[in-house]
């Protein structure tokens, strides 16, 4: 519909993840409009990243050297590592600052629909780092959904013939929410993991 | 939260309209993923726009000559100016292909909490376009809101006092709506603008 640099944006922006052909458009205009300087920067960030940003050769987790921030620090706790599905999910994890030990990045989680098995995952990298006899115990953080709990499974299955301690995040009602909002499935698996009230 | 490069394409991308922290945060590691050359591809469409992409400067919607196509094309009609806020809604009018005149675009509507007044919009350049003693109707086609009335109103005021046609977009019952989901606003207009049936 429009001439051609115009249209050619647009159509690049709708294929970016979550960007429909209304915000492909409402993006566009915003460009097309905005500051020189101000998109300068926006594309200096794209190449940068692109060119700079690659994955740790330990954990697999976002990182502009040969090994990211948490591998190298020689603080965090060696004998624990928890696996989590995206360098996403490390953030998520970094933010609650209750976890001291290490981190590996699948990738992903198992989807036979899109693909993607145990193969197409970090889990060889996984199992090269247990030759290192420090780690005592894996923490299994996939997403509490389908793929995330079938990677899971999958993990703890193969992990419990290593004989290492293989743990899985708890799961149960949010806090701050409310119980008649809880789906089915949370609230059967916060009766499931239900505590002493007094521990 | 992230290391150097990664935030940096956050905090960029977050600055977009209707981008939030968390499609930010997506977004970025789409691109951080993505095959190169896509992204090669988007950076240049950005970097092309802001070269190449300016506004016409007979009617001001975006074009990469110094006319756009529509002011360039003979066969539109000369005699009828629809006046519109955005590009966009220029699109939006050629889509009903029921339009064969020329546009001119304001660039905004009035809006005093956001510092636009009439100087700021492009009003000076549709007077001028005025002198040509071709045009005898004009459509003001801002949008039904607030905003775009105030501006409808203006307009229709200040052409007024030239002895020029002045029409406005009906107002009333969007096609394919149900009467009971109306708002009262487009209802009463509905009613106000109601039409012998058999024409």
């Amino acid at each position: 519909m429009y001439e051609g640099a115009v249209q050619e944006l647009i159509d690049e922006l709708g294929r970016l993840p979550g960007i429909g052909p209304k915000s492909a458009q409402r993006l566009a205009f915003h460009i097309l409009e905005a500051d020189p300087e101000d998109m300068k920067r926006l594309v200096t960030s794209i190449v940068t990243v692109k060119e700079r940003v690659k994955f740790c050769s330990i954990c697999g987790n976002v990182t502009e050297e040969d090994t990211c921030s948490i591998c190298r620090d020689p603080r965090r706790d060696p004998t624990v590592i928890c696996v989590v599905e995206e360098s996403k999910d490390v953030i998520a994890v970094e933010r609650t600052r209750s976890f001291r030990g290490r981190y590996h990045v699948l990738g992903g989680a198992i989807n036979p629909i899109a693909g993607i098995g145990p193969d197409q995952l970090r889990i060889r990298e996984l199992l090269n780092r247990l030759s290192d006899s420090q780690i005592e115990e894996i923490i299994i953080a996939t997403d509490p959904n389908l793929e995330g709990e079938a990677t899971a499974t999958y993990l703890a299955r193969m992990l419990k013939t290593i004989g290492i301690a293989v743990t899985r995040l708890a799961s149960g009602l949010p806090v701050g929410g409310d119980l008649e909002y809880a789906d089915e499935i949370t609230l059967g698996r916060a009766f499931e993991g239900r505590r002493n009230a007094l521990s």
